[in-house]
């Protein structure tokens, strides 16, 4: 949102990539052709209306999310120590001095599967030398290291010695609370790093940095189990896919990693393999289709559906709940809750646009209920935080009316209020 | 933070603003001269090395916060109305359609006394015509409008209809729930606007996008109270700051906008009244100190003091709370609560940085009450919301031990825990 951030700017300038605009710049064109290729071994149809510009936007959004490999802390210190008298010394001038920058959140992408995770950074220094830094540089230096392909404590320990090393205090403090997304949810993971005078956890500078951040630090989460398409079964992907495999490596390359790292093998892999459980499968659902008498007939719901769903102008994931509403006959079974979370597993696994997946699953229930349908979604979108725009906490809720509940409001009414209860 | 922001690079080129870097822009520099004249009239000495750069981040940051100006909903819209079958008739395919996109966390600059205030954005529409926008659109389209001097209303309504125009939907709603800063936090203020079939607020469609914004739409306060500097008594500033009028009338007039419009009339006058009251005052505090025989004493705290101050660095409020602690002889009267305020508004209310301003408090008071004090300062600086990296939510705290609190562990970890109670 920055046009006018000076320091991008000469980021820019000095590695001449005005020279060509972004859509010509060869990582551009890199990156699109590796998203085509994606999106072929998906079975998509590339020049879709909906996913035809996809390649052009997962450029940006990746190039974006990783434009810290061009970045320098110094360019962004620099400009913003302030000389502070009285804080002269190793203690700040005998007045402790510690100042602590908590809430900044930010995103990075996971360096073993290349999905976005967020992160909640927290930052305690005690300045030295008779200056401090600006408030918003600690957002700044931050966002060079989370936007690169990270894991945490590398993340953590890479802006503590950036401060440390740039802003030169008596000693920094990093905590960050990481959230990677995954099927069930998310995997959080907290993690540490300190330098001068916070080396020591146990120290006393930590425990009132802590007690200022005002949560308990817990460490109950191993980092070995954070990216959890690391531990699941690592089976290759079959040989049909090596071309798919060579672009997502291309686009490595692209980001201007060494795609030879040890924690970059085989992030391919994990990449596709995720990728692949949203492919544009036909299934046609068998559902048990049952007569229905047009007697007195009550309000049935299945709320809360856990979905994750795959948005197809990012390829970025989507994920939340969706709740449906019927009318069902006396004597009529109701339909079973299983078989709810089946079609909403349908729709969401693959490309996909939520507006289109809450028609589509009010639309296949129909008939199963005769005809007086209503589905609600309810989704936080990755692609919101993970590009430009970066608005965390924000979500979107569409909604789909069939039969009765398109002209009855109460029934509408009735069904929104029994979501709002099972909260 | 968008480099690749191919939408702002356009509207540049468009204007030839890259004909000039920003710096030697003639707007930047209009407002870098009428910044050093504000300063001048507090009594600052522009050449401090504190605030040497406050002319250019303030030039920066007031024209990053009105670009809106310059830019078109056309322009974000265009590329992101995705085809979507299904949704064709008025009433999204008969199958209702509503799209709701929750908290959008924007700021806009009010018009009336030139602070930025806070903007949650809740947007919901019923797409037509086969299609549907992209969802970071309504988050740029918001953007464009909130990026200029305004008051809520007007921006609902400029939200509002230009997503109708160019999306062409049957119909938009908006809900704003603004926050405006004021000396005793914020005014509070939620306004509607909406179009096609959102246009009767009783209608159903709003029924249903409120209960799914999931809060209770109150409309108690009055858009004639929103900016708290227009119902303030309006004595006029005096003549001999008519030069400082004249400069915040050529800023008004860098950012694009006509200061005889009948809204900005009084902006110049009401903004430096604002201005006036962190004025670099040489005020004497008279404290009564006295003796205190060295006893058994207990720690005695005032917490939750709250303050409002400048950043010197921007020249935008930051405001919060202070805590201070410090220990009482038997027999002591401990400090009267009115003291420890009138102090931290004195340090307060002037051009501040957060880590001086907790020193200076604990300095002043640690005579009075035999050297042993601790004080913390907590808050949240607009600076952090309104600027480039606009990190909503952030906050920081500062602190400064002196005497018995610098080495007792304990004493410290006792009063940061009673901080903690109050809350």
């Amino acid at each position: 949102m920055n046009t006018f951030d000076k320091e991008h700017f000469n980021v820019e300038v000095k590695n001449g990539c005005f020279d060509l605009p972004f859509e010509l710049q060869p990582e551009t064109i890199a990156i699109q052709e590796a998203v085509k290729v994606i999106l072929k071994g998906l079975n998509e149809d590339i020049n879709r209306e909906g996913i035809k510009r996809t390649p052009f936007r997962v450029a940006k959004a990746l190039r974006q999310g990783t434009r810290g490999y061009k970045q320098k802390v110094k360019d962004f210190v620099q400009s913003a120590l302030f000389p502070e008298t009285g804080l002269d010394d190793g203690q700040a001038g005998g007045v402790g001095g510690l100042v602590v920058i908590r809430d900044l959140d930010h995103y990075s992408y996971c360096e073993s599967c290349l999905l976005p995770f967020k992160v909640k950074c927290h930052v305690g220094y005690v300045p030295s030398g008779g200056r401090v830094l600006g408030l918003s540089k600690f957002s700044r230096v931050a966002d060079v290291f989370a936007k690169r392909l990270q894991e945490p404590q590398r993340l953590a320990e890479e802006i503590c010695s950036g401060l440390q090393r740039w802003v030169e205090p008596s000693g920094v403090a990093v905590v960050l609370q990481c959230s990677h997304p995954h099927y069930d949810g998310f995997v959080e993971a907290t993690v540490t790093s300190g330098s001068g005078g916070f080396e020591d956890e146990s120290s006393e500078l930590w425990c009132e940095f802590l007690s200022l951040l005002k949560f308990k630090l817990r460490r109950d989460v191993s980092l070995e189990d954070w990216c959890p398409f690391v531990i699941e079964n690592s089976s290759k992907v079959s040989d049909a896919d090596s071309e798919m495999v060579a672009a997502v490596v291309s686009i490595l390359k692209a980001l201007g990693e060494d795609p030879s790292r040890k924690e970059l093998v085989s992030t391919p892999t994990r990449f596709l393999k995720w990728m692949m459980k949203f492919q544009n499968v036909n299934f046609e659902m068998k559902l048990n289709r049952y007569d229905c008498k047009l007697k007195e007939r009550k309000l049935s719901c299945e709320t809360n559906i856990q979905f994750w769903s795959m948005c197809e102008h990012h390829l970025l994931p989507f994920y939340g709940v969706v709740h449906v509403g019927y009318y069902c006959g006396d004597g009529l079974k109701p339909l079973e809750r299983s078989l709810v979370e089946s079609v909403v597993k349908f729709y969401g696994f693959k490309l996909q646009v939520q507006e289109r997946m809450t028609r589509q699953i009010a639309e296949t229930l129909s008939p199963q209920v005769n005809g007086d349908v209503i589905v609600v979604a309810e989704a936080e979108h990755t692609c919101m935080i993970s590009r430009g725009i970066e608005k965390f906490g924000s979500s979107t809720a569409t909604v789909a009316v069939l039969g009765r509940f398109s002209s009855d409001l109460s029934a509408r009414t009735k069904f929104l209020e029994s979501i709002q209860k099972t909260e």
